[in-house]
């Protein structure tokens, strides 16, 4: 089966709205990618190095793709991922290529399926869909484009325009390889880290006590002590302030801020590390320190984002196979109006503190979050997140936030991957997307076609470089 | 006012849109008809008798009907429905068609009404809308039609072109019609019974004490015996098994599992023969035993049909005088995520395992539904449900689950009907919207027509044969 | 930048629906305002004076407008509001304007930029997009036009074609000006008093204990006598129903109605009065005295109009320093079903009780609301209210309902405004709107062009006529 790109994909079928929709998108198609938030990991631009094979780049880490796979019945072995329960046998590179392209139909209609889509095409070069014909020779065409110097990760940057890439890296990280790529004279992107601290401020978390314990040690302080687990959270967002960081992200299955006194915390806090906590402390704990990060963030600047409401490992014996994030992680209902009020009523009203509030339950959108941010000077929406980062959904986000909150409370697209060569793909869809929405409105005679155009340029460019500080 | 049925309903209004959409309709409109889940009676096929009257084949038994007459003053007598605590007049057929044929302007733009104007037209020939002036002419003509040989349950079965029609059955039905209707040389339709035990297995049931001594005495084991009444319960699936039955459906108000052993179920058992459970430990009961429904649908193979989310017979008095099913069942919030997880943690992974998941909350469809059935191979995405079985609501669903789930972790269409005449209409307006959806998504771009083409015979035809194991 | 009123705004994109669209809006366009519930003060009505200035009159008390101008930094003293705790300086009316001026791209897409614009341009004859340059002119502009006969506020009254309008009125008000309008020989608009008892029903209100010795006062009953406190409420919505009112509105948080007994209801008033009621007891009693309006909605004929699901001053410092209505009221998450169900049990099914459902978490259109409407005749589904009265929100509200409850089950369209200047601005939208969803749904082949004529005009006349009693 062809696959041919359409140039106007994503825009609306009316053709005098699409044409409105065509000339906004030429407006910004070009503009420098700014990505701050991700996944990415900075050491394969540090390095450098080629990719491997089409499977490990494409399939075998994007969670998204092996999810579909799964669900169709495909073992997650038979995708390259290795049973730490068994001695199972794992698929080869190729292997796994050839059952993803078998299955490649189960895609259409998804976001991966038109992300991955654009890469085949626009990346590679592809004109044929994937099928299990073709698995072989589309194996081999990537791989030997892999090899050479214009698929090297820099390459790729500069390719992709990318103008600022944002990490998510662990707290007690060294943060060396950013420090190595602002060294590296022949490398002029700007990579930056984010504080993301779950681990050390939820009990729950596995590696708590250890957490607390390096902690500790990197500030000198006794494990033990309250105070000197503040200082040295405090500490360490300097230090990664001071290696570029603009934003701290936080991770919580409900956007719980709990007020409590010092001596309260530090009460919880000693029980916590000898895991005494009940359940219901346990989420006290944890709220609090979500309130603590928030009086952080408007001390050293870092923007705050908070990405709530999933269920993480849903099938523990998935987990405890392959490990996290693997395809289980399930949306819950959330709300933030009742929850978030201590933090609001603290921070909400400075204006440099800034509060990205991201959703995976659409629901809160129109109800919750649209009406935060048209209030409060600190609160912006974050972009569609992970299941709602799709053409539709991101369609009823806007229409669902617009009319209350304007188009300038919103963080700008956020493209929240790991799979570097998506990155293109995403920002495109967010651009061609933004336009298709501005056109309808166009068409239906609320705002004029010189506003969008000012618009459009705003939620590309202004908007994430004044959100995140960039 | 002329009823003149739109051969293009229910396309897209884009005109070169509403070609693709035309196209790919043509490519499905005359495929056999899958019901694999519904509420006719057998019993009028087995007898093939004449249908009796307009009012009672059209109005009496159909709570979508009623329940807008009723919402507009009319009382449910005036359908011709007896009030048991009264010796009210009830209406006859043809005053209650009147009635219906004076508030015809109620269901424009409902579900019901674009079914009743399908078959008003399509099975009639009736070419003007119902009104006061011609409600006698109508019922005329229905009732002469209906005296015919075409117009005879089987006459209309082969013509509907249903290949399978299920049934809900009680646990303890001997299924005799069924077994008549497949000794019956002359009907070749295949009418498969659904084993229906929600009164069985809740407490809170009105009978479920005498249900449970029914199972019992059929198992030849005692009442009070737990262990007998798990063996009756498989033993009863295996007879419908025997009798052709592919799925167990469940109406639950909450789609609640829990992991009990197998001593605190009997106590509890034991205690509910006696109606003496707390609310919290009828509802644990219930979850225990829906988690011992999935267990035995992953011995005996029955798809696991899940009915969530509807807070049943809201007006009591309404209740108490007209019964079950007139009306007033209402949706309310329901939630898969946290309370399903013991289920899924033990048989979700299993790929012959079959779980329907249906929803009458269309907000957990991209939160919770499409999230699942993404992941676990033994999910599936149940079809839109009752208030949401409707254009608008349809194609929202479409949008809300594809992106994430994509096109083949759905059940295919469910016309759950107990209007035997609705039957093609809602099938026809399933593939109709299939349609509409699908060439959407190839005038944005976002698949081709050519895999469009496939896409819509799947759904209509394959997804059903392999999720309903027909 | 040109502000230029599309006359097919809001109409569907595509031109065949449009034209349709724009056919069904001519046929309503020109009909009289029914306004059956808003927040009009009606002593500008009596008075009749000149409106102050342009700030003041659109900016200053229009929270939806002060807000998003808030949210991107602006005090609330540079818009006009003074500061209860601070001395800091509120700028004057040209100031304010000014600062309005140059934020005025922030409302692109709301709904306040749209109201804004069809007054700017409708009533004032504005052909410029606001911004910092023609902040002054504008300002002049508006201020001239304020000082001329055809803006005073009866001469706009009769402009804008209104025939009803409802204020919201204290329970202890005299209605003296209501009066007054009512005697004036040369003014005919009917200005309907609205019973609006929350502050009295409620012992969470401030003023609760000083509003139920005022109710005694009036009464001549011991302020200690809940016997005295019902009969006092009955006697004030006798008053309000003899001085014209059609109507009392209730705001709750929830929409709970709770049983009690006269004893046990008398026991908590006893200690509602002193201020001793445990959270739980203060929320069974509110919830009782919804119930008990309802009862007296049974007895005296008055619409019962509910508003539930909004968090009221969420940020407590603004509320401190500028009072209420002042932009940080934030929906939260509504249910209807279970806590509604005592008071439709008792009154769901009388035909001239009427209650109307508003919600401002659009989750429960199709969930619950519809459903509900589409069984009691007493239930009508209220407008799309506040954040939802936008029109992206207004098509997803027609499209969640109208499959389930059809057109004639709501209340009509409700502006709810107390932005005197943006009534026809509303209607006008609203008319639009239903026109749009309305020729969709003829082009669709749903509805015929002649039912779509019929139902717009019962939408826009013969609706709220029924269901307010008009």
């Amino acid at each position: 089966m062809k696959l041919d790109l359409d140039p106007d994909r994503l825009f609306p079928v009316d053709p005098a709205t699409r044409d409105v929709a065509r000339a906004l998108y030429a407006g910004v198609a070009a503009l420098p990618i700014l990505s701050p938030h991700g996944h990415v990991d900075p050491s394969i631009l540090q390095a450098d190095d080629p990719f491997g094979n089409p499977a490990e780049l494409l399939i075998r880490y994007d969670h998204y793709v092996t999810r579909l796979m799964h669900a169709a019945g495909v073992q997650l072995t038979e995708l390259g991922i290795p049973d730490r329960l068994s001695n199972a046998p794992v698929a080869s590179p190729r292997e796994a290529w050839r059952t993803f392209c078998a299955h490649w139909h189960l895609y259409a209609g998804t976001a991966s399926g038109y992300w991955l889509e654009h890469e085949f095409s626009v990346l590679f070069g592809i004109d044929r869909h994937p099928d299990a014909g073709n698995a072989d020779a589309l194996f081999d065409l990537i791989q030997a484009a892999l090899t050479t110097e214009a698929f090297r990760p820099r390459a790729l940057f500069d390719q992709f325009g990318i103008e600022v890439l944002a990490t998510t890296d662990d707290p007690m990280d060294d943060l060396a390889v950013h420090r190595a790529l602002v060294a590296d004279a022949t490398f002029s992107g700007r990579v930056l880290p984010t504080f993301r601290p779950d681990a050390y401020l939820n009990p729950a978390a596995a590696a708590f006590t250890q957490n607390v314990a390096r902690l500790a040690e990197w500030n000198g302080t006794a494990p033990a002590s309250y105070e000197g687990y503040i200082e040295a959270l405090a500490g360490r967002r300097r230090y990664f302030v001071d290696h570029g960081a603009v934003s701290a992200d936080h991770g919580v299955l409900q956007p719980l801020a709990v007020d409590l006194s010092a001596s309260e915390a530090a009460a919880l806090f000693a029980r916590a590390r000898s895991g005494s906590l009940s359940p219901a402390e346990t989420t006290a704990f944890a709220g609090h320190m979500l309130l603590e990060m928030a009086r952080m963030s408007v001390d050293d600047g870092l923007v705050m984002t908070v990405h709530p409401g999933v269920s993480r490992n849903h099938h523990t014996d998935t987990f405890q196979r392959f490990g996290a994030d693997t395809g289980h992680d399930i949306p819950v209902t959330t709300t933030y109006v009742d929850p978030l009020r201590p933090l609001l009523e603290k921070y909400g009203n400075l204006p440099d503190f800034h509060l990205v509030l991201f959703a995976v339950d659409e629901t809160v959108y129109s109800r919750e979050v649209a009406p935060l941010a048209g209030f409060y000077p600190s609160v912006y929406i974050g972009a569609p997140w992970w299941f709602l980062d799709a053409p539709d959904a991101v369609l009823r986000f806007r229409a669902s936030v617009t009319e209350t909150a304007g188009f300038y409370r919103g963080s700008g697209f956020i493209d929240d991957t790991r799979a570097f060569l998506s990155i293109p793909a995403r920002h495109d869809m967010a651009r061609r997307l933004d336009a298709t929405f501005l056109a309808r409105l166009v068409r239906e005679g609320r705002i004029n076609e010189q506003a969008a155009e000012r618009i459009i340029v705003d939620l590309v460019d202004a908007l994430p470089r004044k959100v995140f500080k960039l």
